[in-house]
């Protein structure tokens, strides 16, 4: 599977341009295209808003126009959010995430300038429209920010292929029903002798309660652990802080 | 349906500020909460970035700490990259969608500040963690980027269909953060005075644990009080069953 270039046509701001490389590296994307950039290349802002996804590998690669750009790519998509009076597919970003996965070769999607969006003639030589689906009140997405949505929508489909595992939920063993109910059995002891559950009719409800909200917390022993002191502080707590006596 | 709050923790540069607000206002997202922003707000490198997004109908609501940020927000979801040693549940961009769009009342959804990202006790404070697929070699997200993909997803769900209501939620009214956050207070209160927190230096780490274990429960209102009345009862009961005296 060979991940899609990224294509900005006819970009004017630098840091437009290093945001771009950014957010490619952020979610695995690495081939970089410009058509001819407004203030050429290489570009001392879009350096300083990359963070260092050059050296973290995007490459940039420019060209003089949009055919050269896509010369090499076997499917041609156009991000762009006017209507176009033009008949093509218009696809959603995980219809354009397909495609570009599915293709055999590379896919290339085209990113319009700020301001301008993307040329007719330029649109013309894709193969589908994409489309985000913003408020129509507040359509402009900043460019680098159109590449970021496109961008994540690459790296969802790829990390959906390979589950992971929740790390932090084998680090740290989840307490065994037993040790979550004893912690219950405790805490319960403790509210007896204190005199909570009363009256006594309303003992079972006020059990449930406490019950479903401790068991829905998927606790971990060294938690129930850390809870069981505390109940032990309350419970004793007076007596260390003062000396009580029993009358 | 609630739109979430975005809520960006201790940001630092302006110009993320209005990257946040601009894509927010893209995709229809209105609720732009920042916490001790470094510069003060207003700031006019955030204006510029905007590209108008405020006029458009975004807001902006400062809070002192995250606490306050999201008292009102019966769910709250931090954004990390990184693994944190606590237990939550992980959810993809998908699935905090889901999260959000479900919950009866608001979410919050937080954003931490550039290089430091979210600080732990922030996390604490949260129901589950949403990580987005980065690329490991070089995983550092812009701040606006993480708010544009967050946003993204939303207008995507939303322009699929309606989610479903939650029923079990509906049935029960889940706890504010308020709420939860007062009772953990409460808690730690007791806590404090029965001498718990021993030694000093390992208090941060034990109340980390708890409350990690008791953000996840998803509480409702009513559970939150009657745990606040086992706390009380813990606290007073032996004064209650006995005559304490002091020395």
């Amino acid at each position: 599977m060979i991940s899609p270039a990224i294509i900005l046509v006819a970009p004017q701001l630098g840091e437009n341009i290093g945001a771009a490389a950014r957010v490619m590296g952020n979610f695995g994307l690495f081939d970089l295209r410009l058509v001819a950039p407004r203030d050429g290349w290489p570009n001392p802002a879009a350096d300083t808003m990359s963070a260092g996804a050059f050296e973290a590998g995007v490459s940039v690669t420019v060209f003089d126009d949009v055919e050269a750009a896509v010369a090499d790519c076997v499917q041609v998509l156009a991000t762009t959010a006017r209507p176009r009076g033009m008949i093509k597919p218009v696809l959603d970003l995980s219809g354009a995430i397909e495609v570009c996965g599915s293709v055999v070769g590379r896919a290339g999607v085209l990113f319009g300038a700020e301001r301008t969006g993307l040329p007719n003639e330029a649109v013309a030589l894709a193969d589908a429209i994409v489309s985000f689906p913003v408020n129509p009140q507040f359509a402009s997405l900043n460019l680098g920010q159109a590449v970021g949505v496109f961008s994540y929508g690459w790296a969802a489909a790829a990390s959906a292929e390979a589950p992971r595992l929740q790390d932090d939920l084998l680090r740290d063993s989840p307490a065994t029903r037993d040790e979550l109910i004893g912690m219950l059995e405790h805490f319960e002891e403790e509210l007896d002798r204190a005199g909570f559950f009363f009256p006594v009719v309303k003992r079972p409800v006020m059990q449930l309660n406490l019950r479903n909200a401790f068991t829905r917390a998927g606790w971990t022993s060294q938690e129930v652990r850390t809870f069981r002191g505390a109940i032990k502080a309350l419970a004793l707590g007076r007596g260390k802080a003062r000396v009580v006596r029993e009358d």
